[in-house]
Formats: structure tokens, C-alpha cells, sequence
């Protein structure tokens, strides 16, 4: 098992025709490499029941340690992430009894706070409780469907909503703990320079000077522009057990690289990095 | 092969990271399903080789008749999509005299408008120009780094660079026009409504009875929220040579739930879908 890679899939057929944009795979991955961990793919997928289960068989065979789903496990019809994954594993569908409960739990708070006049548990709502055997239900802080683990191959895979609010609830709650401790005291870092009056290719060069000299730190350059003046955004990470060294790397590689750049004509300021 | 389905590929770190929001496969899936197309899978992926070329391979081997690969043109180090599209398909990469020639002209071009003093086809200004065997590149009417389009078991596969304004307009000018044609005359077609006072649990079987019914419509609803107000977006789409076919099942498929959802005690108004 890859120790530290994790696998983003979204499944949503409003991803493929471009209806909706995929804010919730660009959260994700952006809390999952800040907790300390490394996202190897992000995988779109309709809802079609062969597609999911495809998808769920092909991403388990890379053997990520972690493997994040969102999207498809409300009570419609085109809600088949559950039954996907199900097939995917080789695992049944069977009603989970403590999803029941948290299920039933919500539609009687809605009733007692006068949102539903009275509920029954359909099969739709019933639907949202029928897990692959061998899953817990995690609660939804925000909406009704739960979320759902499993482990599978020694392989931790979580089943989020697709409504944002939802996801990040249990995500913050449930599954960001989980992949803190798997991080262990590993940690991401990073910085940004804005690099003016110099173009990419020009750049080029000085970028594999500063990659090789500095083995740990992966320093990438991004053509931005602002108000139609183009300009180079050079991104600096590193993940490290130690925040001290992690820090002088990335100091080094932005000093050795800053110098080159001056000496070559090129202007240099900081970027303040939005967390 | 699959004769309307495309798939995309999106190549970099920076997706991975959650540094940048993936909105060049939002704006693709966007215009490839206008166009008549249907896109199967969005598959992210890091700026390494192995990777590159095991995601071309398993792409290849799922027969899309479109392949849409974006990132990774540049002049970095970092930048190996072309070696990597080379290796997953078994082919060389070698200098391309045309796409050669395109990049000097840029740099000429950049020379004669004072943006640069003098200029030299460097090793990683000449990289930019070497393609994968049998490849044609494709005028970049913004930027230096040329698109490339080759032709692999019947696939058309084009590589396109991550900078949105550049991968826009080689879409535009070059892409669309073979990915109309070989759409024919099939358009997609949406609608929306906005539904308010019925829960999704309650909107499910309704949707059950009308995708039944209109087996050529796809109905899909989505839970949103305006001033924390719950309501569903219900989202309409067929794919159709036939505009005025299209236009009649979509609007058949919005009466028919329109007058459920109203005898259920729920309301419901038109969203406008902004092009």
C-alpha cells in the first residue's frame, strides 16, 4: 500500500456536462495535502452504476491509503454511489441500522421544528440506509443521508454527499481526524513569488538549477496576468516532518532562486498565500 | 469505439494541491457537451511522467472517440505531458520542424514588439516544439507553446496548455470545429426549475414517474440554498438531431412534473440557464 497517497472521486453527471464547477474536489484536496497527505488522482464520473463500480475497481487496484467519494447518496434515483461502490468491492447492499436511526432522526427533527408536516420512511428514504456490507454510517451535521466508511484491502474509503455544506461537515468532523492521525506529523508547506520582466522560458533554466540543488522543495512556475501585464507566480511546497527544516527549505530554494532572477533583470515580490 | 464519447485529462500539481480550481474542465465539459459530445470521465493527474502515460493508456484503452488533455506544454522542467502522451502511447517524441517554426515566430514576434531584447531557440524553447511522432501542432493564438493533435487506433487526442486564455483559444479555433463535426447535427438541450416546499425524499418518486415516462429526458435534481432557504434546482437535458423534437420532450417532461409537484403542494418557478 502506497503510504500516503490518497484517490479523489466525484460522482455527478452536472461535473460532465459542465453545469456544475467541481469546488468540492478542489476543497478536498486542498485539505487533504494541508492534513499532510498526498492526492495521486482526481477521477469524475457519471451516474451510471458500471462507470462507478469501473472507477472504484481500477482506483483500489492502485492501492491509495485513503480513498475520498462525494456526490450520489441522497434518496433519487440518479443517487447510485452506494449500490457503485457495493459492486465495485464485490460487497452487498444491505439496510444498516444505525444509518436507519440517524436517518429516521432527522425527518423527526424536521417534523418537531414544523419543516415537514409528518414523515413516512419511504423506499427512497430507506435507500439512503442500504450501505455495502461491512460500512458505518458517519453523521451529517447539515443534511439526512449519512456518510459512509469502509475499509477495504487495508484501503480507508469514505463516501461524502455532493451538496458542499454537507461534505465538509462530515469531512471536518468524521474524516479529517482520520487522516491527520495516517499523516502522522507530517505537514505541508508552502510559499509563492510574483516574478516580473521575465518570461517562462527564460525561467526554465534557472528552475532546474534551484530543483536540483534543493532535492525536497518542488517549485512551480504559473503565467498569470493582471490587468493584461503577464506575470510568473512561482509556487514553492514541501512535506516534512518538521516544521523547523521544512521552513529552511523552502527558505533556501527562495533565496538561491530570488538571486538568480535579480541577476537576470527579473523583479521579484512575495505573494501572501489565502488559507 | 465509442462513438460520442470524449474524455478529459488534466495535467498538474497544482490541481492536486487544491492550489487552483479545475475551471478549464468545467469550461471544456462545458462547451464539448454544447457542441453534441458527451464527456465520460474527468481524470486529474500530477506533472509525472509514469503517471501521465498510465492515465493515457487506460484512457486509450476505454476507446473515446475524443481525447482532451490540458497542461503540461510548457518550457519547465515540470512540464511533461508530450513525453508522457508519448510514452503511454509507445510513440518517439521528436522535433516538429512546423511547431518549430511556430515557436520562433512567437519569439520574433515578442523581439519586433520591444517585450524582449533579442532571443535564442534554448533547449527548453526547442522542447516545446518536440512532439510525439505523427503529431500536428496547433497555432496558439495567445501564447508560445504550440497545442498538438495527433490520431492513435481511431482516437483523435489533442494536448492543449493549462493556461485558461491559451487553452481557450486553441479549443476555439481549432478543437470546436472538428468536435461539431464529428457531433453532427446532435445538440444538447436543458431547462431548469426552481423547486420550493417539497423535500428531495418527496421530489423522488415524482422524478422516478417522469423519467419513466420521458425515457429521452434526463431529470436530475439538485439541493441549493438561498438565504438559507432550501430549495431544489430541477435540471431537464436530452442530446437530439432534432431541435424541435428535443425542445417538445423537454417541455412534455416540465408539465408533467410541474403538475406532481403542485398537486404535492410544492411551487415552482423557471431558472434561467445562463450560456
Amino acid at each position: 500500500m502506497s503510504t500516503n497517497n490518497v484517490e479523489i472521486i466525484c460522482v455527478g453527471n452536472e461535473l460532465l456536462i459542465g453545469k456544475t464547477l467541481n469546488t468540492n474536489a478542489h476543497w478536498l484536496a486542498k485539505r487533504i495535502t494541508t492534513l499532510g497527505l498526498k492526492v495521486r488522482r482526481i477521477i469524475v464520473v457519471g451516474d451510471e452504476l458500471d462507470e462507478i463500480a469501473s472507477v472504484v475497481k481500477e482506483t483500489v487496484k492502485r492501492k491509495p491509503c485513503f480513498i475520498v467519494v462525494t456526490g450520489g447518496l441522497g434518496p433519487t434515483f440518479d443517487d447510485k454511489t452506494l449500490e457503485g461502490v457495493a459492486l465495485g468491492l464485490d460487497r452487498k447492499l444491505q439496510e444498516n441500522k444505525e444509518a436507519l436511526e440517524m436517518i429516521k432522526a432527522k425527518y423527526e427533527k424536521y417534523v418537531a421544528e414544523g419543516r415537514m408536516e409528518k414523515y413516512e420512511m419511504t423506499p427512497h428514504r430507506v435507500k439512503m440506509g442500504r450501505l455495502p456490507e461491512g460500512s458505518k454510517p458517519l453523521p451529517n451535521p447539515v443534511g439526512t443521508a449519512p456518510g459512509v466508511i469502509l475499509e477495504h484491502e487495508g484501503i480507508k474509503m469514505v463516501m461524502l454527499p455532493g451538496v458542499p455544506e454537507e461534505m465538509k461537515s462530515i469531512f471536518d468532523e468524521s474524516v479529517a481526524p482520520m487522516i491527520r492521525k495516517m499523516a502522522g506529523d507530517l505537514t505541508f508547506y508552502e510559499a509563492s513569488l510574483e516574478v516580473r520582466n521575465m518570461p517562462e522560458s527564460e525561467l526554465a533554466p534557472i528552475l532546474d538549477v534551484v530543483m536540483h540543488d534543493n532535492p525536497y522543495v518542488y517549485v512551480k512556475s504559473h503565467p498569470k496576468a493582471s490587468e493584461r501585464v503577464p506575470y510568473l507566480e512561482l509556487h514553492f511546497s514541501t512535506t516534512s516532518h518538521d516544521s523547523k527544516s521544512a521552513r529552511q527549505r523552502i527558505g533556501r530554494a527562495v533565496i538561491q532562486i530570488s538571486e538568480m532572477i535579480k541577476k537576470k533583470g527579473g523583479e521579484i515580490k512575495p505573494i501572501k498565500i489565502e488559507k
